[in-house]
């Protein structure tokens, strides 16, 4: 049986999942700032809970974006020397389609409009609809102005609006949703699912392609670099 | 025999150093920018030519700043990983220096002045004298203005300058070098050598402890980061 880890700190929100002889165990704190601390510890106790090693792993899943860029900076370099030392491939997974798969888990949406605050001004967006349990992309994801923001063509139904950037921008958001959660945040439980039919159609790739991404053509340097 | 992994992304150079059975391989490059494709398969190729697998490592060194954020970001993300998944420790070594250690061992310098271009009109700085073949600090690590950089209290005797610092801001700095390589970048093959003199005290830490050293109270939030 498989053996998946996922672990996710492209926001706000630091968490890790494990996917083990059908069992699923996960951890999830709101830590800003501190992702890069507790990273491993919270993947060494949940391992330890499980009586699962290291070497037990198939494969490693991770939020890959968008988001922020310390954070999915963090994930990708903890990942890819995870992988590179256990040789096993990795699973490079949308945060926006996590929250979206969140939203089917918390709130039974089939259709959802995923929405991350971008700053200055933007959102991350993507929308995504139910396929056999696994939310699928519907176009494209994309950063953009929340007046610019809308569902795909020929979008019918309801549709659930989850995430952040609702949280800051539903007023300027078009998109009118039959239920709205603002606060959420990715969780690697969602992650690792969507991980899970990822791996089941050999997706997995070798560590070295584990690319961040942001969306954003340009991410401006952070002033510290030379 | 100590065999020890030393790789270094703090700045426009990527680079890696293997020592196994006292012989130094190394491998280095300048490529802005590619630092996270290139990390893991310089490892890679470094390990094959030695003939080692990553199980037989001591410990894994890196640079830990100052430097780029994200180059910095990078080293530690993958460090962090690889130790884990190892069950080693890590050696954190500054980035200023590995300068001063190459300086030594290119130029023969003694005492050297290090200084990292910070941009915002600021540069890492520290002053380094050798003991026994080792560069160690003298006085503080600190970004600053070039006008405000110094050297330690009491020194004498001939300096050298070595780093990005010097070749940005040399007419700015007040300090007067008997020479200058204002284009020095690390090399990770001086960071092993700094490296293996902490392992020798003991001074390797556990994974979950590699923190980056960025000197700037505040580092500035990149504009992808929500």
């Amino acid at each position: 049986m498989t053996t998946l880890l996922a672990l996710d700190t492209a926001t706000e929100a630091c968490s890790v999942a494990l996917l083990h002889e059908g069992r699923v165990l996960s951890h999830y704190e709101v830590i800003p700032r501190l992702h890069a601390q507790r990273l491993l510890p919270m993947i060494h106790e949940l391992l330890a809970q499980a009586g699962v090693g290291l070497g037990a792993l198939d494969a490693i899943a991770f939020g890959r974006g968008p988001g922020a860029f310390t954070g999915v900076r963090i994930a990708i370099g903890v990942v890819q020397g995870l992988a590179f030392a256990l040789d096993r491939p990795i699973l490079p997974v949308s945060n926006l389609a996590v929250l979206a798969q969140r939203a089917l888990r918390e709130h039974g949406a089939l259709q959802v409009a995923a929405a991350i605050d971008a700053r200055m001004d933007e959102v991350y967006w993507g929308c995504y609809q139910a396929q056999d349990g696994e939310m699928r992309l519907a176009g494209l994801e994309a950063v953009l102005a929340p007046e610019q923001a809308s569902l795909p063509r020929g979008a019918t139904g309801d549709w659930f609006a989850a995430g952040t950037g609702w949280g800051t921008y539903a007023s300027r958001i078009a998109v009118q949703p039959h239920g709205v959660d603002g606060g959420m945040l990715p969780h690697a439980e969602d992650l690792l699912r969507l991980a899970t039919f990822a791996w089941a159609r050999g997706e997995a790739l070798p560590a070295d392609q584990a690319q961040p991404v942001y969306l954003r053509d340009k991410v401006a340097t952070p002033k510290a670099a030379p």
